[in-house]
């Protein structure tokens, strides 16, 4: 069941219109990290609270408590929970996004005010927040506008929850998420998660898989201060050249773990995922554009492209405590903390990797015969996560984004991790599917973020084409 | 000849004055690395100008020009040469120290004001710059007082080279040094210079040796910018990944240097040297008090001392670009710069060793085999120093430690350098005595940083009595 004709030139029709929504969220500098922005954050929950309820949403404003920041206490901005439909022969869809954003400001680099949406010749829209993640919000907000002038059913039921934390580990989410299964959650089918983006700059994509991520310090210790590199050179054993050893022994040039076990918990590819990795629409000069170098592992497609899907992988990140700044310093350094993560894939779990580290680390450490003390700290967790993307809800997407973008899906993993997917996937136990409406060049985190003005329009009809599909292909 | 008996007892009985006139030093703060203290470095250069004119020293003040620190251009504050003497019948001793200080505020944790000299109950004045370096110049200033209250003629011609940048590199000294080499400093015999440490706090000392530096940063970069370790992981070579596992190449556990060459320059100790280190008040316990762990790469004392004093020694400082922060960010630095030093020993020179580790890491840059690229810079050298502790100008310190403080004091080498020490061994071609007035534990560029009355009075003797021990161990 293709959207109405009717919603998709109402689409275009209103683009302006559309176009004004996000400059009016952008507008408001919904910063969850900067305690002097957090009332602009609630500002942000009670706005689009509004709009919400302006377009035929019952919703309720959740009071998550409060929690601490750089020692300060402060409110947690309120999420919003929102519904509408209870036809219960409807599919039940639930929608997630976040309407808080990372800091920016013109000292930054920008070259415009971010938060004034700017529209640049060539389409993007440029501020803080307009690919991540209120351009797909209001995605769904120009959705529900349609169909709330026109009085016409949604071709599903819809609950909405929307945070005000997710650049700040989402505190508060998960207890709401529990809290609400049975409640406000109760009877959802699936999940539609609008926050991440395409591979590229040229095909539409859904993703069904993320990495999980174990991230440790490993630190050694032995002097009672930091000493100086004249007076006890080669009289005492030195925390850096211990830690140094031990960071040089977990992964090689080529990106293989080197703690026993962990690449051995992922089995080969088969025929048919080899195949999806084949057909993305990446290359080896998409991945070394990206990366500013021409620095690919492999000159192998689908060997690049699994390294990020499908195999984990083991970063040194820095140390803390060692001398970082410029200049000479002759400093051997206390105590310093070596810091590392492994991304993981499944069948791994934050809990069997960090078991295997532990045992690798705790045994390489007493080879080294040092007199200096270890101490191996796990800072940061999160499950990987694999969706079944064969499911309905996959299905849907697919039909719809070939419908309006006249082609076919890259059907791709994250690298990286967005906690709030294994949340949902994990209280609710259904199949969640992340719908990307903004580019890979989007800069998310960056300055000068943007959204194309093309991905935030047909980005509104895929995800209302997306609600009839659903409705169409749950059934089937 | 023993220093006058008149001398010794003139110095006990003046010792409220001399703690007087250290305390007037203290008060200045003559911080060369702050740009808002630099005129308190010229008024410290004209207040010690006035004391040695008060105590008979001919002087000028000499302009160094400028110099550049963190983008401004300062005038460097002017040294000071003074000479007393010209009876070519004597011997000429220069003595060097320096009248500008380290930075300090109470807020760095001082228990007071760094710039009132404090006497505490246990007999410290504590107080910025008290033992590094207005301690020993006020001893020397002191001694004088006494030759120019009686009219006594010194035992020898003296020439003085006081500079106020020591802490920023000397910063104008070495061309001076070259430039008065036959004008100011002609006929000089000898260098006495008191500017470092005992190596306990119990046992004087003569300083005869000290290592020498040559400190790299070693860069590998590769990516245009710093990479997201969820999206980047195992597709990309990492600069972490290289740089970590040169670093790991270069020392191991035991303090040995990796680098072909490096400890081979250095043949093994003879048993007369060997014996000077079995013979040194210094213990295992004292080395990792010091360092305050128990720490030492050997259980065996020599082999410790001889690990500070006579072995080249290698230290990881840290690394530059890396992630250092708290926290786990989840960053693949784009380009990092790992820090490391060799100290040096007679017969290493820069240039040699220098040679020897890029030849290393050449080759195993190329082992790698990385797409990264690679750089490596010296950032800082220093030749090593060892004077012959049999001359007469460290048998006559000898006998003037005996004669004041009843020990033998320790003949040792500092792990450390100390440029100037070079320059006047180097340029003048004379021999250099170092001759510390403070204890190990004085805390020269630390926190409550002191020197002990009875080091500050007794010094004073010491330095009065060496003059007198070098007229006649010179004839001999």
């Amino acid at each position: 069941m293709p959207a109405p004709a009717e919603f998709l030139r109402y689409v275009d029709s209103q683009s302006d219109a559309f176009i004004g929504r996000l400059s009016d969220a952008v507008s408001i500098a919904s910063i969850s990290g900067d305690a002097a922005y957090r009332p602009k954050v609630v500002e942000m929950s009670n706005w689009l609270n509004a709009e919400l309820q302006a377009v035929g949403v019952t919703t309720k404003q959740v009071d998550l408590g409060t929690h601490v920041m750089d020692g300060e206490t402060l409110p947690i901005p309120p999420a919003i929970l929102g519904r509408i439909g209870e036809d219960r022969t409807k599919k039940t869809v639930l929608v997630y996004g976040h309407f808080d954003v990372q800091p920016a400001s013109k000292s930054d680099g920008w070259d415009t005010d971010p938060f004034v949406l700017t529209k640049h010749e060539d389409g993007r829209l440029i501020g803080r927040g307009s690919t991540d993640d209120k351009g797909p919000i209001m995605g769904w907000v120009n959705v529900l506008q349609w169909h709330h002038e026109t009085q016409t059913p949604l071709p599903v039921n819809l609950v909405f929850c929307f945070e005000g934390m997710e650049e700040m580990d989402s505190e508060g989410l998960d207890d709401l998420v529990v809290r609400e299964r049975d409640e406000w959650f109760k009877g959802v089918d699936c999940v539609c998660i609008s926050d991440n983006y395409w591979l590229n700059t040229r095909t539409p994509a859904l993703t069904y898989g993320l990495r999980g991520l174990v991230y440790f310090r490993l630190s050694i210790s032995g002097p009672g201060r930091d000493l100086h590199s004249g007076v006890f050179g080669r009289t005492v054993h030195e925390p850096m050249t211990d830690l140094i050893s031990l960071m040089s022994r977990l992964v090689d040039q080529s990106g293989n773990i080197l703690i026993p076990g962990v690449d051995d918990m992922i089995g080969p590819a088969g025929a048919e995922e080899l195949a999806l990795y084949e057909k993305l629409d990446y290359s080896i000069d998409d991945v070394e554009s990206a990366a500013g170098g021409k620095i690919a592992l492999s000159d192998d497609k689908a060997t690049v492209l699994m390294g990020r899907m499908r195999l984990p992988s083991l970063s040194l990140h820095g140390i803390e405590g060692a001398f970082a700044g410029p200049g000479a310093k002759t400093v051997i350094p206390a105590k310093v903390g070596g810091k590392f993560s492994i991304r993981l894939v499944p069948p791994q779990t934050p809990t069997a990797v960090e078991k295997l580290v532990r045992t690798y680390i705790d045994s390489e450490f007493a080879k080294l015969g040092t007199k200096n003390t270890m101490q191996l700290e796990l800072l940061n967790d999160a499950r990987p996560w694999v969706a079944d993307w064969k499911h309905w809800n996959y299905e849907a997407a697919k039909t719809a984004t070939e419908a309006i973008y006249k082609q076919t899906p890259d059907l791709m993993r994250e690298g990286g991790s967005i906690p709030v997917t294994l949340t949902f996937a994990e209280t609710l136990n259904v199949n969640v599917l992340l719908l990307p409406m903004g580019r890979g060049d989007d800069g998310a985190h960056s300055t000068n973020e943007k959204i194309d003005t093309s991905n935030y329009i047909e980005g509104t009809k895929l995800l209302g084409t997306y609600l009839y599909e659903v409705a169409v292909h749950a059934i089937a």
